[in-house]
């Protein structure tokens, strides 16, 4: 997560470099068609490409809500996941003793729940790390360059097992990777380990219903992260706004040059009513308002990085 | 669900092929009738229009956040189930248990359990698989197209009770499918043979008391899935907002023709302006102006697919 | 609730009829002022009016959102009652149980408690079908003729009591009738009951407190459906969008016949431009040309129908 | 409460009497400055207006949907205190019971608990009607007429202290008036005395925790009622909203009328055009052309009136 | 938070007066480079800057909205704290209880309960008092002006571990604040408290767990707490959004000015026809005319604030 309070325009530009060079020469056609090329019948009329602009304006908000939504709701998982791991540990701690056993013995037994607690942690994290298939963006070469500045993560590095190895037994580590979601099996490990406390008299009935519930709230948990990171934003709505954006991307320049063009006539009809200047520069005045259409190129541009920028940002 | 990045262009439009070529021939009808047919008064203003397509911008984009969030709580839904069932299983596990009793008849007892539940789940499964009369969609030759490439559902194939029929005994298959909602009785079965085990003292009071519980959120996830099965987008709003669409499209060729028309007079008017040409260029100039309606064809056919596919992507 | 996919579209242009007559000939008034009496000067600008025509749009887009949740909302509840139920249905099934007691004995207080859960039901269902005062839609002709025609209610000719008394005994059925909220008194009944069950130590301390937690599930979610029914959506937002609404769509008519009118004068002004023509044709051109606001007025309509429609969806 | 199925638009026209002639007052300033005094250069093009306009109807939308959010929650508070006190009366008759006891004796206890909670209801009810600082709507005289005819509000004549009396002892009620929060307070007696009755043994440990946790819940919807209270839609968003609207509504005029005037130009230009008319005519065409500005009164008055209406219905 | 019905629009403009100057400025910027450099042929069509405004306001109230749901949830968990607080006092005085111990002795542990439960809140509210990275506003001078006026926070004054000390031991005191997180540190020696409590028999079972699940409610709730605070509007939308609004305001005076030029020479070509007044009055009115676009100054300032105080009250 980003913690500055903006990130700062000139990296926001270096990253989008490449899509704005794109979007100039998209502009670009247009212009050279109609100007240099001649072909003074291009034109697209501006008033229902704004209505498209609009619509795409309206559901792309929509879709950044949307993605803003599952933000939110992941930290919401995540915060959980810490309020249930502090309250698990108290559980833990003062539902399970007894006035018999050895004050280290006891300890021991709390510590072995603490730590297998946070392997379950460690589970989660590696697994929530996983690349999927539809998120290749972070394989792309400008994200690449963005991590590496930003951010080293640990899970590239260390292989899971080994991560999850110095908190529980060899046993145990055995078993978790035998099967498939590591931190399920961690889950059931403290559960059937809690029973054993409880068959010991080390817990109570009621305490050991408690602790359950708790693990259920720990399995409920993780589902819901692992859920967060299975279902992406519907694909379907994902492509249709992909394609609504470049559709209106490519229309733009034509619809907005044909706003400049319009601008260009009128300079050059109404100069001569401004003042009867010198012939030059009124040539000059002619000149400008026969090849205005050219100022739309970095208009068209801007508008069009606008509309991109909100498009990725909710990716 | 689909889980590439984006849905290929290419597949998008063959899957929307008869549409697109059905906005293309409404799209020509005005303009046949004003070129060809020469009924030049043919003109619906735009600017009224446009608000029509603001509003039906607006009304489709709510409709698809609905369509959104009733997806996302079908996923939260799937999402309990799979927690649920987890929670469900180290219950048994860890609440079912006595002392007295030989390791593998209790063993046995777990697994009865467990397949039960896993009837239940298939139950379940079957029961939201069946066909609505309101999901016709399903049954449109586009639709077998899309579905025969991209998966093949196992439901189609195999009746439910073949497949429950594994899990559990042959006396109960018969009750279950004696009455109506399958996965109900399942779950009585359940809560019938925990009370037994609770008679057997296999259970504590209070154990059965949780796993009581979580058979009553069992029952609560199973009736929030068959909620969201049966009760559609109100058929109201889906009306409404197809009829806005189709309303929309059908406008639409009129209005943009308007504006098309009035660029083409203004290649006719102001060519001469910009360069005094050679006449058979004027001719072709003035050609291209007068018949410049021509263009609105590809452009409203464009818009329409947006309305369109915005309309029916929420479905 | 409607479960063909589309309400059929002749079917919804009948019921709404009346209005669709009342656009037109809304929209006819100032076609005849302005064509027939001559009052010209008869104009309200276009652009103002479809500011107020997009946050109309947008204001009945919130209404109907706001609608739809409600009715979501409404269904959540409906579900929740059936899961309820369901639950209920077990934990009495499951939870009142002795070695002692004769099996039939047993079973009688099971179908007792049973019976009295679905008298609950019923007395609930006719609760929330009573009509009140602002929903006097319901009596109005027009969803009279829709009602006969798609639904016959039950509750329109049994009385309540008579419907209930299959279920309770007659002490019961004359107690709870003797005060105001039938439902609330059949729960009442519900815990006395178990409360005595409990004394005769059929029912365990746990699970009569874990009942009892069921019953206030049940009361929590009468009390819910009652809200639904007995809070409307706030009146002065009602009355507001409704205003809104006509007024718009008084206005309508004004600005469109304004726009019609400039393509007229258009019309006049170009055609000698596109080709000389005979007179009588040219005359024909005119004489469109002069009129051509009479256009406006099926176009008027239409706008009004949508918005009208969109208004009145969500009551 | 409103319950009529809409407030009659004559009364909401009264109660906006006078901002509806401040709204005539404000559209008659530029039309007095352009058409009596001359200042013909007044303008204010409307094109960036209505985008002004856009965004203050989107924003004021927003704003409504939080209102009607907040009375929404407000309501569900509403509806939980019912169904809470509903739960809480059926346990306290039915937790709290003894064999020894006589059956009069357990019923005065079952009393005095009931009386409590109505007081703790009478209580909390009273502290929701105090009026806060940044409610000063209630005391404007417009606001005053309006309660004047359609409520009378008890609280305003009965003090609290009073209305409470006659639930509790004269001790206990000397008590809660001595500390501040009055609710609270008997909250707080409430549990104390189940604390009583269970070492009284007539509530079991169980019931008693389930009790307590009744007393939660209450404590809960008490703050959430004092929550929804005390915190208003926070005043910068309200102060924004509020500045915008009236910047927007003083704008507006002079956005309409230059729309007005165009129209007006266009009567003068075009009139010859359509027919030879008497001199008499003529110059009557003319001399509305000229004037045509005065129409942008009512027509501004409206549309100001119909943003006006919009934010206000919100507070 | 502010309790005034509004904050005074003095204040308001006070408080932006830099901004608003700002404004002015680069309002003028293309006045000057039009009207005193002559420049005349700069301009930029306003219609695709409308698109961008609007899609602008858009995100914005998107923005606001969720500013607002995040301020709500923020004082939902600050009223939670409040229940859970008079919840856990009333379930410590309740719960801790024995018949043989002397009256003043459990009356000193219930005041060192609650004593300390006191302390975690004040530990809890210096947590969230401290100022993160991308807090900076904060420290802005315009910012300090604002709040030495209004607030004057105790906190900024007293150290945390002054303000605790008089709650707990100096023992506890020093255990707290040798590791992190303090409130965490005391809801865990609560537990352990409860923990002996237990041990010595003044807590039942029951009872135990009761007062457990509600520290693991406080966790929660602290979480909460801090997870608002930690977690900002994701910087990449507030970045965006940032950029969106300053490049509209960048571009903004300039398409104002457009709309300006426009009507003036619409004053200049119309004036004749108006009155054939004296030479010094037409000559004034050219004046006017071929200077109007100084008027866009001030409004394009207006709008650019509107669009400002939007994005800034979010924040």
């Amino acid at each position: 997560m980003y913690i500055r309070k903006t990130v700062p325009i000139s990296k926001m530009l270096r990253w989008t470099r490449g899509h704005i060079i794109g979007f100039l020469l998209l502009a670009l056609v247009p212009v050279f068609l109609y100007d240099i090329l001649g072909l003074t019948w291009l034109h697209v009329p501006w008033l229902p490409l704004s209505v498209v602009g609009t619509a795409v304006a309206f559901i792309v908000g929509f879709k950044n809500n949307a993605s803003y939504d599952r933000l939110w709701e992941a930290r919401k998982i995540w915060g959980g996941i810490v309020n249930a791991s502090r309250s698990f540990t108290i559980m833990v701690r003062d539902f399970v003793q007894d006035d018999q056993l050895p004050a280290d013995e006891l300890k021991s037994i709390h510590r072995e729940m603490v730590h297998r607690h946070v392997a379950w942690l460690t589970a989660l994290r590696y697994q929530l790390r996983t690349v999927r298939q539809w998120e290749n963006k972070r394989a792309s070469p400008a994200n690449k360059r963005f991590r590496g500045v930003v951010v080293n993560i640990l899970e590239s590095d260390v292989p899971c097992r080994e991560a999850i190895a110095q908190y529980i037994t060899q046993t145990e580590l055995k078993d978790v990777f035998e099967k498939e979601n590591q931190a399920s099996q961690l889950l059931g490990i403290q559960s059937a380990r809690i029973k054993e406390l409880r068959q010991r008299n080390l817990v109570g009935a009621y305490e050991h219903v408690a602790i359950e519930q708790a693990l259920s709230e720990l399995y409920a948990l993780q589902g819901k992260s692992e859920r967060i990171k299975n279902f992406p934003y519907p694909r379907q709505f994902a492509t249709l706004n992909y394609m609504f954006v470049w559709l209106f991307i490519f229309l733009l320049p034509y619809g907005v040059m044909e706003e400049f063009e319009k601008i260009g006539d009128h300079i050059i009809s109404e100069h001569p009513a401004h003042e009867s200047a010198r012939a030059g520069l009124h040539a000059l005045w002619v000149f400008m308002g026969k090849h205005f259409v050219w100022f739309s190129i970095p208009f068209s541009a801007t508008v069009s990085w606008v509309f991109y920028a909100l498009e990725i940002v909710g990716e």
